[in-house]
Protein backbone atom coordinates (compact mmCIF):
# COMPACT_ATOMS: atom_id res chain seq x y z
CA UNK A 1 0.00 0.00 0.00
CA UNK A 2 1.56 3.41 -0.94
CA UNK A 3 0.08 6.50 0.97
CA UNK A 4 0.43 10.07 -0.18
CA UNK A 5 0.27 12.96 2.73
CA UNK A 6 -0.71 16.25 1.21
CA UNK A 7 0.15 18.81 4.30
CA UNK A 8 0.33 22.30 3.99
CA UNK A 9 1.82 24.72 6.22
CA UNK A 10 1.19 26.01 9.59
CA UNK A 11 0.34 29.69 9.56
CA UNK A 12 2.58 32.17 8.88
CA UNK A 13 3.04 35.50 9.29
CA UNK A 14 0.66 37.01 6.52
CA UNK A 15 -2.16 34.37 6.64
CA UNK A 16 -2.34 35.81 10.48
CA UNK A 17 -2.01 39.32 9.04
CA UNK A 18 -4.87 38.39 6.97
CA UNK A 19 -2.71 39.28 3.72
CA UNK A 20 -1.96 37.70 0.54
CA UNK A 21 1.15 36.11 0.53
CA UNK A 22 2.13 34.35 -3.05
CA UNK A 23 5.65 34.04 -3.63
CA UNK A 24 6.59 36.62 -0.33
CA UNK A 25 8.86 33.98 1.58
CA UNK A 26 7.16 34.95 5.19
CA UNK A 27 8.06 32.65 8.47
CA UNK A 28 5.77 30.82 10.60
CA UNK A 29 3.99 32.05 13.21
CA UNK A 30 4.33 30.79 16.96
CA UNK A 31 1.41 29.23 16.63
CA UNK A 32 1.98 27.88 13.16
CA UNK A 33 5.44 25.98 14.55
CA UNK A 34 3.08 24.45 17.15
CA UNK A 35 0.49 23.11 14.40
CA UNK A 36 3.29 22.02 12.64
CA UNK A 37 4.85 20.08 16.15
CA UNK A 38 1.08 19.08 16.53
CA UNK A 39 1.06 17.43 12.84
CA UNK A 40 4.03 15.37 14.01
CA UNK A 41 2.69 14.22 16.93
CA UNK A 42 -0.51 12.92 15.26
CA UNK A 43 1.72 11.21 12.36
CA UNK A 44 3.70 9.33 14.63
CA UNK A 45 1.25 8.46 16.92
CA UNK A 46 -0.71 6.97 14.18
CA UNK A 47 2.72 4.93 13.02
CA UNK A 48 2.32 6.44 9.37
CA UNK A 49 5.54 5.31 7.49
CA UNK A 50 6.99 8.38 5.59
CA UNK A 51 9.86 8.12 3.07
CA UNK A 52 10.39 11.45 1.42
CA UNK A 53 9.36 14.62 2.24
CA UNK A 54 8.93 16.94 -0.89
CA UNK A 55 8.28 21.17 0.36
CA UNK A 56 8.11 24.52 -1.87
CA UNK A 57 11.52 26.46 -1.75
CA UNK A 58 9.30 29.06 0.65
CA UNK A 59 10.61 28.67 4.20
CA UNK A 60 7.02 28.09 5.33
CA UNK A 61 6.50 24.61 4.21
CA UNK A 62 10.46 23.77 4.87
CA UNK A 63 10.50 25.01 8.80
CA UNK A 64 7.07 23.04 8.87
CA UNK A 65 8.27 19.85 7.56
CA UNK A 66 11.84 20.07 10.17
CA UNK A 67 9.87 20.65 13.15
CA UNK A 68 7.07 17.95 11.82
CA UNK A 69 10.33 15.37 11.07
CA UNK A 70 11.65 16.43 14.54
CA UNK A 71 8.39 15.56 15.99
CA UNK A 72 8.70 12.28 14.79
CA UNK A 73 11.83 11.59 15.76
CA UNK A 74 12.83 11.18 11.86
CA UNK A 75 14.97 14.27 11.41
CA UNK A 76 16.89 11.66 9.10
CA UNK A 77 14.56 11.89 6.40
CA UNK A 78 15.39 13.11 2.59
CA UNK A 79 13.92 16.46 2.86
CA UNK A 80 13.33 17.49 -1.50
CA UNK A 81 12.57 21.15 -2.14
CA UNK A 82 11.53 22.06 -5.44
CA UNK A 83 10.37 25.24 -6.74
CA UNK A 84 7.32 24.26 -9.00
CA UNK A 85 5.19 23.96 -5.22
CA UNK A 86 5.89 27.12 -4.27
CA UNK A 87 2.53 29.14 -3.83
CA UNK A 88 0.16 31.04 -6.83
CA UNK A 89 1.83 33.82 -7.22
CA UNK A 90 -0.74 36.33 -6.14
CA UNK A 91 0.05 38.88 -8.48
CA UNK A 92 -0.83 42.86 -7.51
CA UNK A 93 -2.54 41.74 -4.56
CA UNK A 94 1.17 40.15 -2.98
CA UNK A 95 1.16 41.72 0.63
CA UNK A 96 -2.28 43.36 0.22
CA UNK A 97 -4.82 42.69 3.14
CA UNK A 98 -7.41 40.63 1.97
CA UNK A 99 -9.83 43.42 3.90
CA UNK A 100 -8.11 46.06 2.41
CA UNK A 101 -8.49 44.10 -0.89
CA UNK A 102 -11.98 43.67 -0.87
CA UNK A 103 -12.98 47.46 -0.27
CA UNK A 104 -10.53 48.07 -2.91
CA UNK A 105 -11.58 45.68 -5.49
CA UNK A 106 -15.16 44.31 -4.48
CA UNK A 107 -15.97 41.12 -2.27
CA UNK A 108 -16.85 39.09 -5.39
CA UNK A 109 -14.30 40.21 -7.43
CA UNK A 110 -11.91 39.31 -4.78
CA UNK A 111 -13.24 35.73 -4.15
CA UNK A 112 -12.83 35.61 -7.71
CA UNK A 113 -9.52 35.79 -7.66
CA UNK A 114 -9.23 33.38 -4.63
CA UNK A 115 -10.90 30.88 -6.20
CA UNK A 116 -11.98 30.45 -9.49
CA UNK A 117 -9.93 28.18 -11.64
CA UNK A 118 -8.72 30.54 -14.68
CA UNK A 119 -8.85 33.91 -13.49
CA UNK A 120 -5.25 35.43 -12.37
CA UNK A 121 -5.15 38.47 -10.12
CA UNK A 122 -3.85 41.62 -11.66
CA UNK A 123 -0.28 41.52 -12.57
CA UNK A 124 1.99 42.87 -10.74
CA UNK A 125 4.41 45.83 -11.22
CA UNK A 126 7.55 44.37 -13.75
CA UNK A 127 10.05 45.78 -11.69
CA UNK A 128 9.25 43.84 -8.54
CA UNK A 129 8.18 40.59 -10.41
CA UNK A 130 11.61 40.63 -11.97
CA UNK A 131 12.84 40.74 -8.56
CA UNK A 132 10.53 37.83 -7.23
CA UNK A 133 11.20 36.02 -10.63
CA UNK A 134 15.25 36.45 -9.91
CA UNK A 135 15.32 35.00 -6.65
CA UNK A 136 16.75 31.45 -6.81
CA UNK A 137 13.39 30.33 -4.26
CA UNK A 138 11.70 31.44 -6.91
CA UNK A 139 13.53 30.40 -10.19
CA UNK A 140 12.85 27.27 -11.69
CA UNK A 141 8.69 27.45 -10.55
CA UNK A 142 8.37 28.92 -14.15
CA UNK A 143 11.75 28.97 -15.49
CA UNK A 144 12.65 31.72 -17.85
CA UNK A 145 9.91 33.84 -17.49
CA UNK A 146 8.93 36.26 -15.65
CA UNK A 147 5.84 36.01 -13.76
CA UNK A 148 3.59 38.58 -13.27
CA UNK A 149 0.64 36.88 -11.92
CA UNK A 150 -1.08 33.27 -11.78
CA UNK A 151 -4.30 31.78 -11.63
CA UNK A 152 -5.16 28.27 -10.33
CA UNK A 153 -4.98 26.57 -14.19
CA UNK A 154 -1.47 28.22 -14.52
CA UNK A 155 -0.72 26.68 -10.66
CA UNK A 156 -1.51 22.93 -12.33
CA UNK A 157 0.37 23.60 -15.29
CA UNK A 158 3.68 23.89 -13.05
CA UNK A 159 2.83 20.99 -10.50
CA UNK A 160 1.68 18.54 -13.09
CA UNK A 161 5.54 18.15 -13.77
CA UNK A 162 6.34 17.81 -10.67
CA UNK A 163 4.26 14.97 -10.06
CA UNK A 164 5.02 12.92 -12.79
CA UNK A 165 8.81 13.68 -12.38
CA UNK A 166 9.15 13.19 -8.71
CA UNK A 167 5.87 12.70 -6.74
CA UNK A 168 4.68 9.52 -8.68
CA UNK A 169 7.57 7.67 -9.14
CA UNK A 170 8.86 8.16 -5.28
CA UNK A 171 5.48 6.75 -4.67
CA UNK A 172 5.64 3.77 -7.02
CA UNK A 173 8.81 2.79 -5.08
CA UNK A 174 8.06 3.72 -1.56
CA UNK A 175 5.25 3.43 1.10
CA UNK A 176 4.83 6.79 2.26
CA UNK A 177 5.45 10.00 0.48
CA UNK A 178 4.69 13.78 1.94
CA UNK A 179 4.19 16.77 -0.05
CA UNK A 180 4.36 19.75 2.22
CA UNK A 181 2.84 22.81 0.09
CA UNK A 182 0.85 25.84 0.02
CA UNK A 183 -3.07 26.12 -0.35
CA UNK A 184 -3.23 26.54 -3.96
CA UNK A 185 -0.48 24.02 -4.96
CA UNK A 186 -2.25 21.58 -2.79
CA UNK A 187 -5.64 22.31 -4.35
CA UNK A 188 -4.04 22.09 -7.86
CA UNK A 189 -2.68 18.15 -6.58
CA UNK A 190 -6.09 17.32 -5.23
CA UNK A 191 -7.54 18.35 -8.55
CA UNK A 192 -4.99 16.36 -10.82
CA UNK A 193 -5.17 13.58 -8.60
CA UNK A 194 -9.27 13.74 -8.86
CA UNK A 195 -9.70 14.90 -12.20
CA UNK A 196 -12.04 17.50 -10.29
CA UNK A 197 -14.08 19.96 -12.42
CA UNK A 198 -13.13 23.46 -12.46
CA UNK A 199 -16.33 24.61 -10.83
CA UNK A 200 -15.84 21.62 -7.73
CA UNK A 201 -12.29 23.02 -7.27
CA UNK A 202 -13.49 26.82 -6.61
CA UNK A 203 -15.20 25.34 -3.39
CA UNK A 204 -12.19 22.97 -1.86
CA UNK A 205 -10.63 24.90 0.81
CA UNK A 206 -7.34 23.47 2.42
CA UNK A 207 -6.84 24.39 6.21
CA UNK A 208 -3.51 24.59 7.82
CA UNK A 209 -1.69 21.84 9.30
CA UNK A 210 -4.55 19.40 8.37
CA UNK A 211 -3.32 16.54 6.62
CA UNK A 212 -4.72 14.79 3.40
CA UNK A 213 -4.26 11.59 3.59
CA UNK A 214 -4.55 9.10 0.20
CA UNK A 215 -4.24 5.52 -0.13
CA UNK A 216 -3.18 4.23 -3.59
CA UNK A 217 -3.49 0.23 -4.34
CA UNK A 218 -0.54 -1.92 -6.30
CA UNK A 219 -1.98 -0.12 -9.54
CA UNK A 220 -1.33 3.12 -8.50
CA UNK A 221 -5.53 3.81 -8.49
CA UNK A 222 -6.55 5.41 -4.85
CA UNK A 223 -8.57 3.70 -3.36
CA UNK A 224 -9.11 6.11 -0.41
CA UNK A 225 -8.99 9.74 0.69
CA UNK A 226 -9.14 11.04 4.34
CA UNK A 227 -8.46 13.79 6.44
CA UNK A 228 -6.25 13.38 9.46
CA UNK A 229 -7.18 16.37 12.32
CA UNK A 230 -3.80 17.06 14.37
CA UNK A 231 -4.32 15.10 17.83
CA UNK A 232 -2.59 16.76 20.49
CA UNK A 233 0.32 14.42 22.84
CA UNK A 234 -2.34 13.38 25.08
CA UNK A 235 -4.67 11.95 22.20
CA UNK A 236 -7.34 14.36 22.43
CA UNK A 237 -8.18 15.84 18.48
CA UNK A 238 -7.35 19.84 18.42
CA UNK A 239 -5.66 21.74 16.20
CA UNK A 240 -2.65 22.68 18.20
CA UNK B 1 36.26 26.81 -9.84
CA UNK B 2 34.52 24.11 -7.47
CA UNK B 3 34.83 24.37 -3.75
CA UNK B 4 34.03 21.49 -1.16
CA UNK B 5 33.52 22.59 2.54
CA UNK B 6 33.89 19.88 5.03
CA UNK B 7 31.93 20.94 8.04
CA UNK B 8 32.15 18.56 11.59
CA UNK B 9 29.05 19.52 13.53
CA UNK B 10 28.97 21.49 16.71
CA UNK B 11 29.51 20.71 20.06
CA UNK B 12 27.33 17.35 21.03
CA UNK B 13 25.95 16.51 24.27
CA UNK B 14 28.59 13.94 24.59
CA UNK B 15 31.42 16.24 23.62
CA UNK B 16 30.13 18.25 26.09
CA UNK B 17 30.86 15.16 28.56
CA UNK B 18 33.48 13.60 27.23
CA UNK B 19 31.94 10.54 25.89
CA UNK B 20 32.74 8.23 22.82
CA UNK B 21 29.73 8.91 20.87
CA UNK B 22 29.81 6.64 17.74
CA UNK B 23 26.52 5.44 16.74
CA UNK B 24 24.60 7.13 19.16
CA UNK B 25 22.14 9.98 18.31
CA UNK B 26 22.76 12.87 20.61
CA UNK B 27 21.86 16.09 19.57
CA UNK B 28 23.97 19.67 19.95
CA UNK B 29 23.91 21.59 23.43
CA UNK B 30 23.23 24.79 23.52
CA UNK B 31 27.02 25.96 22.35
CA UNK B 32 26.75 23.43 19.40
CA UNK B 33 24.33 24.98 18.39
CA UNK B 34 25.59 28.71 18.70
CA UNK B 35 28.78 27.69 16.95
CA UNK B 36 26.46 26.50 14.30
CA UNK B 37 25.29 29.83 13.38
CA UNK B 38 28.74 31.30 13.53
CA UNK B 39 29.57 29.12 10.53
CA UNK B 40 26.56 30.24 8.50
CA UNK B 41 27.14 33.60 9.42
CA UNK B 42 31.07 33.50 8.37
CA UNK B 43 29.94 31.64 5.08
CA UNK B 44 27.20 34.34 4.40
CA UNK B 45 29.47 36.89 5.19
CA UNK B 46 32.33 35.53 2.63
CA UNK B 47 29.41 35.20 -0.42
CA UNK B 48 30.43 31.15 -0.43
CA UNK B 49 27.95 29.61 -3.11
CA UNK B 50 26.58 26.30 -1.84
CA UNK B 51 24.38 24.07 -4.05
CA UNK B 52 24.20 20.75 -2.09
CA UNK B 53 24.78 19.78 1.60
CA UNK B 54 25.17 16.39 2.43
CA UNK B 55 25.12 15.10 5.81
CA UNK B 56 25.29 11.88 8.13
CA UNK B 57 21.70 10.39 9.57
CA UNK B 58 22.41 11.65 12.55
CA UNK B 59 20.86 14.47 14.27
CA UNK B 60 23.97 16.33 15.34
CA UNK B 61 24.75 16.74 11.47
CA UNK B 62 21.51 17.71 10.58
CA UNK B 63 20.77 19.81 13.13
CA UNK B 64 23.69 22.02 12.25
CA UNK B 65 23.12 21.89 8.29
CA UNK B 66 19.71 23.39 9.22
CA UNK B 67 21.12 25.99 11.75
CA UNK B 68 23.82 26.66 8.47
CA UNK B 69 20.89 27.11 5.89
CA UNK B 70 18.35 29.53 8.38
CA UNK B 71 21.42 31.66 9.17
CA UNK B 72 22.82 31.74 5.34
CA UNK B 73 19.17 32.22 4.15
CA UNK B 74 19.13 29.47 2.30
CA UNK B 75 16.41 27.31 3.94
CA UNK B 76 15.27 25.80 0.54
CA UNK B 77 19.36 24.12 -0.51
CA UNK B 78 18.70 20.16 -0.77
CA UNK B 79 20.21 18.57 2.46
CA UNK B 80 20.69 14.54 1.30
CA UNK B 81 21.09 12.72 4.37
CA UNK B 82 23.62 9.34 4.03
CA UNK B 83 24.42 6.76 6.39
CA UNK B 84 28.02 6.09 4.79
CA UNK B 85 28.78 9.88 6.45
CA UNK B 86 27.39 8.57 9.92
CA UNK B 87 30.71 8.54 12.72
CA UNK B 88 32.38 5.70 13.29
CA UNK B 89 30.95 3.02 15.31
CA UNK B 90 32.90 3.42 18.72
CA UNK B 91 32.72 -0.32 19.46
CA UNK B 92 32.80 -1.37 23.52
CA UNK B 93 33.72 2.40 24.11
CA UNK B 94 30.17 3.86 22.94
CA UNK B 95 28.38 6.41 25.38
CA UNK B 96 32.31 5.83 27.84
CA UNK B 97 33.65 8.59 29.32
CA UNK B 98 36.94 9.01 27.68
CA UNK B 99 38.58 9.71 31.17
CA UNK B 100 37.17 6.43 32.33
CA UNK B 101 38.28 4.62 29.56
CA UNK B 102 41.81 5.91 29.80
CA UNK B 103 41.76 4.39 33.50
CA UNK B 104 40.28 1.13 32.61
CA UNK B 105 42.58 0.89 29.39
CA UNK B 106 45.54 2.75 29.29
CA UNK B 107 46.06 6.02 28.12
CA UNK B 108 48.13 5.10 24.93
CA UNK B 109 45.56 1.67 24.21
CA UNK B 110 42.75 4.65 24.35
CA UNK B 111 45.17 6.60 21.72
CA UNK B 112 45.67 4.10 19.99
CA UNK B 113 41.96 3.22 19.18
CA UNK B 114 40.94 6.98 18.56
CA UNK B 115 43.93 7.90 16.11
CA UNK B 116 45.46 5.10 14.49
CA UNK B 117 44.43 3.59 11.26
CA UNK B 118 44.01 0.26 11.39
CA UNK B 119 43.19 -0.60 15.02
CA UNK B 120 39.37 -1.16 16.11
CA UNK B 121 38.19 -0.63 19.50
CA UNK B 122 36.91 -3.71 21.30
CA UNK B 123 33.54 -5.03 20.36
CA UNK B 124 30.14 -3.96 21.21
CA UNK B 125 28.11 -7.00 23.11
CA UNK B 126 26.09 -8.46 19.92
CA UNK B 127 22.79 -7.94 21.20
CA UNK B 128 23.15 -3.58 21.93
CA UNK B 129 24.90 -3.89 18.02
CA UNK B 130 22.19 -5.42 16.66
CA UNK B 131 19.77 -2.93 17.71
CA UNK B 132 21.88 -0.15 16.34
CA UNK B 133 22.33 -2.27 13.20
CA UNK B 134 18.50 -2.39 12.46
CA UNK B 135 17.90 1.47 13.74
CA UNK B 136 17.36 2.97 10.25
CA UNK B 137 19.82 5.82 11.12
CA UNK B 138 22.09 3.48 10.49
CA UNK B 139 21.11 0.35 8.76
CA UNK B 140 22.99 1.87 5.17
CA UNK B 141 25.87 2.19 7.18
CA UNK B 142 27.24 -1.12 6.61
CA UNK B 143 24.26 -2.62 4.80
CA UNK B 144 23.36 -6.16 5.92
CA UNK B 145 26.16 -6.16 9.08
CA UNK B 146 25.73 -6.07 12.62
CA UNK B 147 29.15 -3.95 13.16
CA UNK B 148 30.65 -4.40 16.43
CA UNK B 149 33.08 -1.83 15.86
CA UNK B 150 35.44 0.18 13.36
CA UNK B 151 38.95 1.13 12.41
CA UNK B 152 39.22 4.57 10.59
CA UNK B 153 40.26 2.33 8.06
CA UNK B 154 36.64 0.31 7.72
CA UNK B 155 35.51 3.96 7.70
CA UNK B 156 37.27 4.88 4.98
CA UNK B 157 36.06 1.74 3.07
CA UNK B 158 32.43 2.96 3.41
CA UNK B 159 32.93 6.59 2.51
CA UNK B 160 34.92 6.10 -0.30
CA UNK B 161 31.62 4.66 -2.27
CA UNK B 162 29.96 7.87 -0.48
CA UNK B 163 32.62 10.14 -2.48
CA UNK B 164 32.20 8.46 -5.73
CA UNK B 165 28.37 7.74 -6.01
CA UNK B 166 27.21 11.50 -4.92
CA UNK B 167 30.01 13.76 -3.60
CA UNK B 168 32.02 13.57 -6.58
CA UNK B 169 29.58 13.96 -9.27
CA UNK B 170 28.03 16.49 -7.29
CA UNK B 171 31.28 18.51 -7.19
CA UNK B 172 31.84 18.02 -10.75
CA UNK B 173 28.42 19.66 -11.92
CA UNK B 174 27.74 22.46 -9.40
CA UNK B 175 30.10 25.01 -7.75
CA UNK B 176 29.88 24.49 -3.88
CA UNK B 177 29.08 21.27 -2.62
CA UNK B 178 28.97 20.66 1.62
CA UNK B 179 29.78 17.78 3.49
CA UNK B 180 28.55 18.00 6.71
CA UNK B 181 29.57 15.30 8.60
CA UNK B 182 31.55 13.48 12.40
CA UNK B 183 35.57 13.81 12.91
CA UNK B 184 36.24 10.43 12.03
CA UNK B 185 33.79 10.75 8.48
CA UNK B 186 36.27 13.99 7.70
CA UNK B 187 39.45 12.34 8.52
CA UNK B 188 38.17 9.43 6.24
CA UNK B 189 37.66 11.75 3.50
CA UNK B 190 40.50 14.12 3.93
CA UNK B 191 42.85 10.87 3.90
CA UNK B 192 40.80 9.83 0.77
CA UNK B 193 41.25 13.03 -1.16
CA UNK B 194 45.20 14.33 -0.17
CA UNK B 195 46.07 10.68 -0.40
CA UNK B 196 47.42 11.13 2.77
CA UNK B 197 49.62 8.18 4.83
CA UNK B 198 48.10 5.75 7.68
CA UNK B 199 50.92 7.52 9.69
CA UNK B 200 49.86 11.36 8.83
CA UNK B 201 46.32 10.81 9.14
CA UNK B 202 46.67 9.54 12.74
CA UNK B 203 47.64 13.28 14.32
CA UNK B 204 45.01 15.08 12.37
CA UNK B 205 42.60 16.18 14.38
CA UNK B 206 39.19 17.54 13.20
CA UNK B 207 37.45 20.75 15.91
CA UNK B 208 33.96 20.84 16.00
CA UNK B 209 32.40 23.95 13.40
CA UNK B 210 35.63 24.98 11.69
CA UNK B 211 34.86 24.61 7.99
CA UNK B 212 37.51 22.96 5.60
CA UNK B 213 37.68 24.43 2.36
CA UNK B 214 38.99 22.66 -0.96
CA UNK B 215 39.22 24.45 -3.99
CA UNK B 216 39.28 22.11 -7.46
CA UNK B 217 40.28 23.03 -10.51
CA UNK B 218 38.01 22.09 -13.90
CA UNK B 219 39.98 18.41 -14.39
CA UNK B 220 38.87 18.28 -10.37
CA UNK B 221 42.48 18.66 -9.02
CA UNK B 222 43.10 20.26 -5.90
CA UNK B 223 43.81 23.55 -6.03
CA UNK B 224 44.33 25.31 -2.62
CA UNK B 225 42.99 24.07 1.32
CA UNK B 226 42.32 25.92 3.91
CA UNK B 227 40.52 26.07 7.09
CA UNK B 228 37.59 29.15 7.39
CA UNK B 229 37.86 29.71 11.30
CA UNK B 230 33.93 30.86 12.18
CA UNK B 231 33.63 34.64 12.28
CA UNK B 232 31.37 36.43 14.30
CA UNK B 233 28.43 38.69 13.06
CA UNK B 234 30.56 41.87 14.22
CA UNK B 235 33.51 40.37 11.89
CA UNK B 236 35.68 39.59 14.77
CA UNK B 237 37.31 36.04 14.52
CA UNK B 238 35.96 33.45 17.27
CA UNK B 239 34.48 30.37 17.65
CA UNK B 240 31.08 31.28 18.99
Amino acid sequence: MHRLILIRHGESAYNADNRFTGWTDVDLTPLGMAQARAVGATLRAAGVAIDVAFTSMLKRTIRSQWIICEAMDRMWLPIVPDPRLNERHYGALTGLNKATAEREYGAAQVAAWRRSFAVAPPPMALQDARAYADDPRNRGARAGEIVLSESLEDVVRRVRPFWEELAAPALRERRGVVIQAHGNTIRALIKHLEGMSDDDIATLDVPNATPVVYEFDADMHVRRRYDMPAVSDEGRHSLF
